[in-house]
């Protein structure tokens, strides 16, 4: 498996375009013929997009997607559902294909109309210059960004078992209330593999699971997430190594994500082995990332590691205290905090001042190690900073 | 029902002190010979003294509380023990009671050992200067707080169905780490109620889940959580007016700890109405209360309701769209934001500068009617300030 250039533009068949204007964005993305999956919010506040794409998608078919940013067509009512389908049918006009082929998702402010009389002459610009190099698929990333600091793509290619190569291309927004089960981020996965909507859809599950549902930023779970795959079947048969390298673009875009959670300065990722169960690995893993007491240790670079085993104590994660161990981790350095519940990093120790190193860091590795089992989990998060505060205490207005 | 002054002194036969000396404080609370009950966190890393206290009130007796600040003695293993055990042992010694009959609690930072060469001194200055006026329950009030901006006490009287009057005090401190199922928070309570252990024990969690366990201010839960109430029986017989009471006592310190969350510049009351199930009504109001996207806007004073409903979408309480209401209100107005799923609060209307005004206060209601039972809950919190993250990224240094 490698990394390769070009986005969703990476893969055969696939043509992409994005425009924008102020804060909306229109992403048109088009792969006909498409065997497609998606996963979505678990909110009970479903988007209309949301409500109409579960829909379109149940046949796993799909020939485009269509999304906007600055918008999330949200608590809207009938009028949105119409909006939604007009998206849809403006799309499929334009491109020559079935409205039931096309896929759509928002992301923006919640309770406010659609305003198509900016969306559709985007629609319009999007739809007619697509292309299949890798400013197109830039183009595309750019144009769903609602406070991302930068657009986030990515596309690899690895060999099936049979010999054949497919690719796989990915493009994200996230930023601001990510959290378990997915924040108000999107995903546009392209691909040429060969495989059944049954095959894709278990797929989709096992790299979303492992990724975009491990990202913490705020806690707070969106009424629009939605991570839409679209398989186009030039290539050969879906098999274990197509699985690899799903879950590996999945879990870059979901480290992106968390890199530039909102107001974000540090990223942290926090492993969690030797869980008696996989949940209380993830949990862990979740409560650890997600304390707002860690984050602003984070932001603070403060290596309070008192606030990381508390949260594993709350997680609901199977634990004892005499078995833990806790490791912070550079890239060039790890440093022993607790040793079988004993600490190490005591005061004015070596370990504590090394520690305190590996916290000024951009990027700094928890490892909590249970030592009750075989499980392990990773969770990919960031800093709480003043940052977010402004951000967030500013946004609708 | 009326609130009287002294705090725990109010409470005929209590003495109490409490003694500062920097970050530390030592607090201790005398009432020989009563009934006992307490609620302890539920986070599975327990503090050394929530372990001892937990074993000495398992017959329901004691005469004393000793309380420091400054060290939460917890993640100190046999030593944190040994050192919680030491503190109850002098204070018996000096007050002439059992060691068994003393309880302890503990809050600060995780993880280091208890500096019993500070602590002892103040459990000797404190012992030695024990009274009974309401200057003495401030002391204890003020020993106890950390990162608390002011001391937090109230003291209450009513008439019981027999006609005699009991007394109830209470003093808290709370601040940060405060979430569901209690922060790092110590409430101690003093009542002249008769009573037997398992009555007091039904009372206080009765309390408890209404009040400190609706509190929400950044969701980690503590190590060191600890509510005790001391019932020395010089008045009537425990009946439903006491209830009532000590829920008062409880809910207007829970209160206090909102309003006082670290950094908060403005208190939030959350209330769900109209639920289907009492979990339902309790998870969504927390979930509103907790949520850091409704806490940003609250602090910049954005009438962002969409973040409302997000949230209750997220809680796991049953919904409609079609059938909520949304209403914001501060003392002197309430607007209505959402009626039966319609928005009325729609851009530029006279509702949404009415509720931007409402948002611009120090205190506000958030009312939500899910018109689908029975059940109501009251959640309290604050907003999200800078502050907040200054005040925890600096905390262990």
């Amino acid at each position: 498996m490698k990394i390769i250039d070009g986005g969703i533009c990476a893969v055969d068949g696939v043509l992409a375009s994005g425009s924008r204007k102020g804060k909306y964005g229109v992403t048109i993305i088009l792969s006909k013929g498409s065997t497609a999956a998606a996963v979505f919010t678990s909110n009970k506040v479903l988007a209309a997009p949301v409500t109409f794409t579960k829909e379109i998608i149940k046949n796993g078919e799909l020939s485009a997607i269509v999304a906007n940013s600055g918008n999330a067509n949200c608590f809207t009512g009938e009028e949105g559902m119409k909006d939604a389908k007009e998206m849809a049918k403006i799309v499929a006009e334009m491109l020559n294909i079935k409205p039931e082929d096309v896929a759509v998702a928002s992301t923006g402010i919640i309770g406010r109309k659609m305003p198509l009389e900016i969306i559709n002459p985007l629609i319009n610009e999007s739809a007619e210059t697509l292309g299949n190099s890798p400013e197109s698929s830039f183009a595309a990333a750019e144009a769903i960004m609602t406070t991302d600091t930068f657009s986030k793509e990515i596309a690899v290619q690895t060999t099936l078992n049979n010999g054949s190569i497919v690719k796989i291309g990915g493009i994200t927004k996230g930023s601001g209330m990510i959290a378990p089960n997915m924040g108000t981020m999107l995903c546009f996965i392209t691909t040429d593999v060969k495989t059944s909507k049954e095959e894709l859809t278990e797929a989709l599950k096992k790299a979303v699971d492992k990724s975009f549902n491990m990202v913490v930023v705020d806690g707070d779970e969106s009424t629009n997430d939605t991570v839409i795959i679209m398989a186009n079947g030039k290539s050969g048969e879906i098999d274990e190594n197509f699985q690899k390298a799903l879950d590996f673009t999945c879990i870059e875009l979901a480290k992106m994500m968390a890199k530039d959670g909102e107001g974000a300065n540090k990223y942290m990722e926090v492993t969690v082995n030797g869980a008696a169960s996989k949940k209380d690995s993830e949990e862990a893993a979740k409560a650890i990332t997600g304390s707002s007491l860690v984050k602003t240790a984070l932001f603070g670079a403060d290596p309070n590691w008192g606030r990381v085993i508390a949260a594993v104590g709350y997680s609901g994660a199977k634990m004892d205290e005499k078995t833990v161990d806790i490791r912070f981790k550079s890239n060039d350095e790890t440093v022993e905090i607790v040793k079988k519940g004993i600490i190490i990093a005591t005061e004015e120790s070596e370990e504590l001042k090394a520690a305190e190193k590996i916290m000024k860091k951009d990027e700094i590795k928890i490892i909590v190690d249970l030592n009750l089992g075989k499980y392990s989990a990773t969770a990919f998060g960031c800093d709480l900073s003043c940052d977010y505060v402004k951000i967030n205490s500013e946004y609708s207005t």
